[in-house]
């Protein structure tokens, strides 16, 4: 696959589009999905250019599943989460919608089901609420 | 959540229990899931006990990222798919099953929608033949 410099998750890598951002390394960027499967899901973004997961070298994945354990614990502090679901999708069979690679993170409780992938917006205020409870648990953590 | 050395996953790496493996390293092993969401579905485990992401090390959860990439690229090949989805699973909320981590591969078909998790149980034989195929897709990789 052509990495395209102009997708949606490159262009909020460099400031050039917003998003609601809770943790940044030198390494991953973590951001809340704005099609939320559930309350508190949250994306994984290596700074790496790469579509998918066969584009992505091997440090950056490390440095993902480094940032995705940090923020997943976050996320499951922040939303009281009976489970973690842990899902990354590689080309659009898959349901990938934006062509850079991202790790979901989706907070599960026993008695809600999760509402669809590439559901409806959430409301930018939700969204910057949720943020700042996983911030706080970051900072708590 | 308290590590059981008696999962069905100990037993498969201590090869006290049967598995259909398609790959092996020091640190991990791939195997077929018995209830496949698509024909080629298969299992990273690391060595490493650990029952979900929040108990492993990073180590190992870099080891599972390695093999998950080798075996994602033979399983596309082998089932010709159009996408591959990763799914990894914390606590019977999120449909965790078997309490030891494991990372999901399952090969996607633009004209074929997934099996539900956990559903029937594949026939040995037909798992056997899947892991010929990814074994060879692995070996001319």
């Amino acid at each position: 696959m052509v990495y395209d410099n102009d997708n949606i998750f490159a262009k909020i890598l460099r400031g050039e589009m917003p998003s609601t951002r809770v943790f940044e390394d030198a390494d991953t960027l973590a951001i809340m999905d704005v099609m939320p499967q559930a309350d508190g899901h949250t994306l994984i973004l290596p700074k790496t250019p790469a579509a998918d997961l066969f584009e992505l070298p091997d440090r950056a994945s490390t440095a993902v599943m480094r940032t995705t354990k940090i923020v997943a614990e976050a996320v499951s502090r922040a939303f009281n989460a009976d489970g973690i679901r842990l899902m990354q999708l590689n080309g659009p069979a898959a349901g990938q919608t934006v062509f850079h690679f991202h790790m979901h993170i989706i907070p599960c409780h026993a008695d809600r089901p999760l509402r669809r992938h590439v559901g409806e917006m959430a409301d930018p205020a939700t969204l910057e609420a949720h943020a700042d409870l996983i911030r706080a648990a970051l900072g708590a953590g």
